[in-house]
């Protein structure tokens, strides 16, 4: 577990976190830590996807994006077999280190979602109602597929 | 929790999910949904946080960001104490419909994170090396306080 993991700081107090250098990433109970993926150039959201610690130190060795399937329980190169590799051109952390943020570029098709749409967010949700059940989505601007 | 509540639909097939426009929104095993905030104008991600049900719902009903504290287990409207109130100009879910992405300008002093700056992603990890405890975080370009 990460508790162990060498290959990052372990976790200082508030400040420590906040304001200092230390890279000190916090995985939660699973072992995973958030990571939200935007598009480097219009800065749209891609694609929301979890690392555990093996997936962050590629990520960041690489400079390819890699992540945690929860679903399959395995590590995952983002694009390994479809092409659409995420290009990371900057990665941060956020304030108390519990969330990563990838600046990417996607290559081959330029797809990130595996429905083949650029975005996983191709879907608006109306707002200004109390919502209910029968609430429907909108497609967004950008929802065609590639 | 989120099973029977009636705001929301119930979660369909992979196909619904993705496909169709009724909102299904997952919570997680704590009732949870992650939410993601983008500035509406620049695309920078400003913060990362949860939403509960009723969060969600106030989110949609209002148009302004509300969350839930995990750390103090409680409904939290953005801002209300320091008057950065989140207005969302846009709500998307993903394909799967188990996250949130808000487009959104912060009022107020226009500062998202609680370090008074204006993004929670105000430092960068370097990549192209593997990482190790010593690994040293940059500061971002627009890391000021304000």
């Amino acid at each position: 577990m990460a508790d162990t993991d060498t290959r990052f700081a372990h976790r200082g107090n508030k400040e420590s976190l906040e304001e200092a250098l230390a890279f000190q990433p916090k995985f939660d109970a699973d072992g995973l830590i958030p990571a939200i993926v935007t598009d480097a150039g219009t800065g749209d959201v891609l694609m929301f996807a979890w690392m555990n610690a093996d997936a962050l130190a590629l990520t960041i060795e690489t400079g390819i994006g890699h992540f945690w399937s929860r679903t399959r329980r395995a590590l995952w190169k983002k694009g390994e077999e479809s092409g659409n590799v995420l290009k990371v051109v900057e990665l941060r952390t956020d304030c108390d280190q519990d969330v990563v943020w990838l600046r990417a570029t996607v290559e081959g098709d330029g797809v990130a979602c595996h429905t083949g749409r650029r975005s996983c967010f191709y879907r608006s949700v109306p707002l200004g109602g109390a919502p209910s059940a029968a609430l429907q989505l909108t497609w967004s601007k950008d929802p065609q597929k590639s």
